[in-house]
């Protein structure tokens, strides 16, 4: 089965795609959070996500490219389109926000540094959860059997 | 100084808990998620954060009671605001959403088990990130100066 | 499949859990971190493992029983087989060492804390881990096609 | 003050650096794990210490070119002191065991995959432990009393 791998630049961007990965799992599907105890390995046909608002995390750029050496296709949510690791990928998601390093680029915000990133991003992903629930006719209750049941 | 310790009944909500520990490390409080590895000891004054959506989870009420008998200010997240943790609290913050565990309270919504909540805890804790910076006087730039420089 | 889930009391003790439930996974096993994102749900028949040096961790007694209810079974791992959660465990391993807590107990140790605790804690479940292999017929290079390629 | 920020290259590994950590913080230093919540910056005159078997993993390099470009002190402590990283740093810490890539190196063992260098990791990380709580004349009593209280 196809497994769908995320990884986030930001640390607190990492924090959603936590949130992401773990309806994925509500619903049925093999995800992980790279770095995790039990992750995975990636294999050829998996999905790897990387949220990145700027683009230009260094550190991410040698695991996007081990990814496609290894038959990955790699998708980016980001903010700039036009970036290093945007270019890089399959597949691109913009989204509007201002980087966390900037003070003034295209959307104005009062927020600091990436907080509109990271809540464009939460709802984006919490809008596919909704979608793929909806081609794979699942409900709250189903997933919920799936919830961790020890915590 | 006092201690800021903030610790989220729910797994995905735990995740907004760290994203608010973040902001508030960024204007230089003294904040921490209980289980780092670097946490500090919870002193008399301090303030404990508990988000839980029901306000039932068993394993945060002995958490709540050592905190108190500490000498610390308990504060609950909560979509419950007569639950067994809210009413042992000093301070309870009611948000809206649907607990999830169940399939029908309060609000509806279409989204699946605790989305709902998750999203106002990130923009109520994204508020109160606002408020802090007006009465502090600080902006943006200033913060990311407190931001992590390795990740 | 049975699941195994471990979760260890003492923060550092965490630690050495999640290196076993690496292994675990390493070799095929069905292993999850209680708390982690794409941790399963307890079923019917699942080992939950408890490390706790004083076996008198109040968060964890919680957990045991609502694991017990689910028709688990129960390991604990700790230095004092007398305590609160090595009487509700199914399954007792005494490891040698000086709870956290206390500073004259049983071993007499030079070391901080639970620092003997985390050491024998490591061996003893590396032990296990090539005590499995064998069993199995299992040789590094295989587990080794198991391990995260993305880090 | 002087941060000490500890990375660790294998995920298993990552574990012993924590522990580690965790006992820097009982004594009072101001230590961080890069990529938790509360990690502060790191500035002129601060310790990065990487732990990593290969001394080849590719994430880590432009991390500890940055912390140098910053002005920061960087140790690896790896089996290879001839690899990429060992060649970066300031400070080369040798410790016995086979990287997990390989079968064949050095010291001979029959454990799987990076266990062996795990083990002797924390022996000296807790050694280290002992040294620093001799110069400083600390006890076990002492630190206990900064052990995080809620858990």
């Amino acid at each position: 089965m196809t497994h769908i791998q995320t990884i986030i630049e930001e640390l607190t961007a990492t924090v959603m795609g936590k949130a992401f990965v773990m309806r994925l799992m509500h619903m049925g599907l093999d995800a992980y959070v790279v770095g995790e105890t039990v992750t995975a390995n990636l294999r050829e046909g998996d999905l790897l996500i990387v949220g990145s608002g700027s683009g230009e995390t260094k550190t991410l750029i040698p695991i996007v490219e081990k990814a496609q050496q290894l038959g990955g296709t790699v998708a980016v949510v980001t903010i700039n389109p036009t970036s290093t690791l945007a270019l890089l990928a399959d597949l691109v998601v913009k989204l509007p926000g201002v980087p966390k390093e900037q003070t003034a680029l295209a959307d104005e915000t009062v927020q600091p540094m990436g907080s509109l990133f990271e809540q464009t991003m939460l709802l984006f992903y919490d809008a596919l959860i909704l979608q793929i629930m909806e081609d794979k006719q699942l409900d709250s209750q189903t997933m919920y059997g799936k919830h961790a049941n020890l915590e």
